[in-house]
């Protein structure tokens, strides 16, 4: 292996993600965070500098050496040991700034990188600000004992950290990946991307041109929706970050109630807006700029995922607006939320949208609405999420819609023998072994999911304890009540002594709502991950599986999967 | 179409079908049932014997016709039309002896012939003998107004439409399948089986001799686990119904409690043992008399089966060892079953077997384990369960093997793309269509799970009442109470009126339980289903949707979705 090519590249890495700390240290200062947290924040953004730079100058000498066409296994153990350092550096901030242990700094860089949106960060560990619903994530501890308000450089880091990640995956998809023979899975993406074409692993001269202008894309839509937020009453930080990570489909927020807490339909509407567009191959943005058509409608994929999202909140609108009387805003208010159709619409849009785009910020719970078939829905939507070159997570629809109409040729062909249909995407012909990948592509995915579940079921395994009076201390009298309530019922006998605690473990709904949630990169999943729940009471062993599962799920499963083969470290 | 082709087989089915009416309306008259339930059940065999006559004198001159091998869709249409004739002959004597709707009848019947072994007749529709558990399906009620015990030849008969089942459905997927060309992801069953290669839809002259020794197999089988339960202990009437239901991994007990009414620990092995034999593929045993060889350990479907079984056991039984204190036995008699380990190990066997066979009986519910990686571990075991060339259902052992494998092969592939590996199955090369057919298969598999799940929760929707008030009267106290706590603690408010029931449905678990026991042909599933469960309370036309799904599954999928593509109909 070419290890100072490698490491060239790590440093280069190392280098970027210090501007981006140095950014937010200046956030932190203009936002007044006290001066201690600002010191800090600029250590760690001129360590990185320095590590990376030294690192830079060691290995620049052998930069001829950079050449990923040849040996695709240098190419592997780049991308890993790149998020590998990026999660590693990106940390030091919450280690640093804020009272978060190694394995929970980790898990939220590693959460913000992928654009998950899972936070270790929940109301116990934060100063409340006095109002009950809508806490206030702004009070971020941090390792002085005083809690100070608004440690904004923080909040501002991990909601650029959504931004670099998402960035950077659609760079790894639409550039890389094809590079690293994963390609196969991904030409399904960039075939048809004017500028993109790679043509085997050759970088074309418009490469650089193609950088640029889904730079120029991606910022176009951040500011469109910073512009958008405080348009429409969002104040100009909040603005900021948030169109930060809505673009990245990220779903980190400044507010413990998310988007739920800005009683605005405006800015609701604004955020489902950027939302679907971040959820919509980039390449199509590309090609308006390029060709000056719109070719939306004649991408097949994004027919299907428009679809697909309008279906499910025309099904799911009524059947929440007639099951669920009482108002469904994640605020509660009922002034704010008088129950209209609209309301219910825009709430069950935002829903829906949060988990296809795999954004994650959320307006209201759907686990409370009482609504099976929306939970059905919404359970079935995570796993196809976006189009494939954008920056959502999932299995993407184009892969969904090829398999679908794989499954109806051999359906077919069991009548027709003869028949030798090929699968077609937007009228071109997808070969066969394009195909087979594709199939084995969802099959991981959906092997992953479940074997992840299984996993955290096991390592959550608490041998002495109620899972609840671990992990959710206020719970725990109403629990005993209910307890006792059901001993009465089932038994006559009411001296009968209290069970001893016994071993237990996450429920099956936790487990499979946290792998997917984690796969997908969604971030709420369901049962105690859900969209009013967190991932703070994980153990250490388990942030660790979820923050892997993430980076997996992110970076199309192969890209991954290959370092669990033996056969790839010998020799 | 060549409908007096097919009409000629489906007479032929008919009058077989009549013949086992026959058998059960003198096991009827020899168990002493009333009369008139034994004028009744002989009643529906004569009519069925009739009508089979009939058509098969009205088609008998066409017989010439009759030639699967050149017109694959005829013979698709035949395979459908005779389970749904069958289906429908075979209810007739749920509809004339007991007062089972016609919705009942059919659902009880496609259960029983698919082998799946879930019922509709629960503890209400039942005469109690006054003993609180292990309520007896002795006695079955009829249209006699008195209630009479034993109406044994409906018992009998449920037993028998298991066994007829299981018998037909080897004869189908060692001998049909290969020539309705949904072969090709069936030779992983047949291509080694001497004496069943069926060369191309050509009938060797060896089938009729495999035939016979297949039937000799099945019934040596069935009167070895009869002979075993009774040596142990159960009743004669008893050990021939299991007998029957056992080696066809049907499910149908004469008890509620199903095995678990029978405290003997031999009873329970033999019926794992037998459990165990019927989910090995058949044309093991045939190799055993053909060439005097011992082939099994050489089998890796084999092999990988046994592996998954013990694994199970041997992960399952400490978990519950430590994690239910408590008595897990069926009958709740601790006098019964100590706290041993054999016992749990007995108990833990059964589950894993019962589900990983696909029979469906039961000792113990899985349910109140209070081991979510023991139901996490059973649900996993849902899906692949027996050896294909088996009476089980599922996905088969060899289908899991060849998707492994190959996604294995992929992820190589993506470091090595020059290399080209391909799939082994007990050392012989599986070429790629069938690669890609198993995968588009297992994909299907997944696609109709999720899809059944789906459509039961709209089919289940009920709009003006609180699910478990419709379905469980008994528990509409226990909820009530429940509630009441939860409002107590949740609101200060104690004078908030009861909130208006508003529409609901089933929960999530029993959809997703209520549609894989269905595809995979087990039985019990979870949630309103489990072990402790029955379906009785599903709504005709949920019934009908599960009726059909077992079909599906029984047939391998492919034979029943081919009638859903528009253009097999056409033309």
């Amino acid at each position: 292996m070419k290890y100072r090519a490698i490491l060239y590249v790590i440093s280069l890495l190392l280098i970027f993600l210090s501007f981006g700390m140095g950014v937010s240290s200046a956030v932190a200062f203009i936002m007044d965070d006290p001066d201690v947290l600002v010191y800090r924040f600029t250590g760690c953004a001129v360590w990185t500098f320095v590590i990376g730079y030294i690192l830079c100058k060691l290995t620049e000498r052998k930069r001829g050496e950079l050449d990923f066409g040849s040996s695709t296994r240098d190419g592997f153990v780049t991308v890993a040991l790149a998020w590998l350092v990026a999660v590693i550096f990106g940390s030091l901030p919450f280690i640093t700034c804020a009272n978060l242990t190694t394995y929970d700094a980790f898990f939220e860089t590693a959460s913000g990188l992928t654009t998950t949106g899972a936070s270790v960060i929940n109301n116990d560990l934060l100063t409340s600000d006095g109002t009950p619903l809508g806490k206030i994530v702004e009070s971020l501890p941090y390792h002085d004992p005083a809690n100070l308000p608004l440690p904004a450089g923080l909040l501002f880091w991990r909601c650029l950290l959504n931004w670099l990640g998402g960035v950077g995956i659609v760079f790894f998809v639409l550039l890389v990946l094809p590079l690293l023979n994963v390609g196969r899975g991904t030409q399904l993406y960039n075939a048809e991307v004017p500028g993109l074409k790679t043509d085997g692993g050759q970088l074309t001269p418009r490469l650089g041109s193609s950088i640029l202008y889904v730079t120029l894309v991606y910022l176009f839509f951040t500011v469109l929706g910073g512009v958008l937020y405080h348009y429409f009453g969002m104040g100009m930080f909040d603005s900021v970050c948030h169109a930060l990570s809505t673009i990245a489909t990220g779903g980190f927020s400044n507010k413990t109630a998310s988007i739920g807490y800005y009683s605005s339909p405006g800015i609701q509407w604004s955020v489902i807006a950027i939302m679907f567009v971040a959820a919509c191959n980039f390449s199509l943005v590309l090609k308006v700029v390029f060709t000056g058509k719109f070719p939306y409608f004649a991408d097949e994929e994004f027919r299907f995922f428009t679809g697909m999202v309008v279906i499910s909140i025309l099904i799911i609108t009524p059947l929440v607006y007639f099951s669920s009387p009482e108002v469904i805003s994640v605020t509660g208010d009922p002034a704010f939320l008088p129950r209209t159709v609209s309301n219910y619409l825009r709430i069950v849009a935002f829903q829906v949208l949060t988990i296809a785009s795999t954004t994650g910020f959320c307006t209201s719970d759907y686990e409370l609405w009482n609504c099976p078939v929306a939970i059905l829905i919404i359970c079935a939507l995570m796993f196809p999420c976006g189009c494939g070159g954008s920056t959502a997570g999932g299995m993407k629809c184009s892969r969904l819609i090829v398999v679908g109409k794989h499954l109806i040729n051999e359906i077919k062909h069991c009548v027709y023998p003869r028949t030798i249909a090929s699968v077609r995407l937007s009228g071109e012909r997808i070969d066969d072994p394009l195909v087979a990948k594709t199939l084995a592509f969802v099959l991981c995915y959906i092997a992953i999911f479940i074997a992840v579940a299984l996993m955290l079921t096991i390592t959550e395994y608490r041998p002495n304890a109620h899972y609840r009076q671990l992990t959710e201390p206020n719970l725990v009298q109403a629990d005993t009540d209910l307890e006792q309530t059901q001993r009465d019922i089932t038994s006559t006998d009411s001296t009968a002594p209290t069970p001893k605690p016994y071993g237990t473990t996450i429920d099956v709904k936790t487990a499979f709502g946290a792998s997917i949630a984690a796969l997908s990169n969604i971030g709420p999943g369901f049962g105690h991950v859900g969209p009013s729940g967190d991932y703070h009471w994980f153990r250490p062993i388990s942030k660790i599986l979820l923050a892997i599962t993430m980076i997996t799920g992110r970076l199309e499963l192969y890209t991954i999967l290959v370092l669990f083969l033996p056969s790839f470290w010998r020799k």
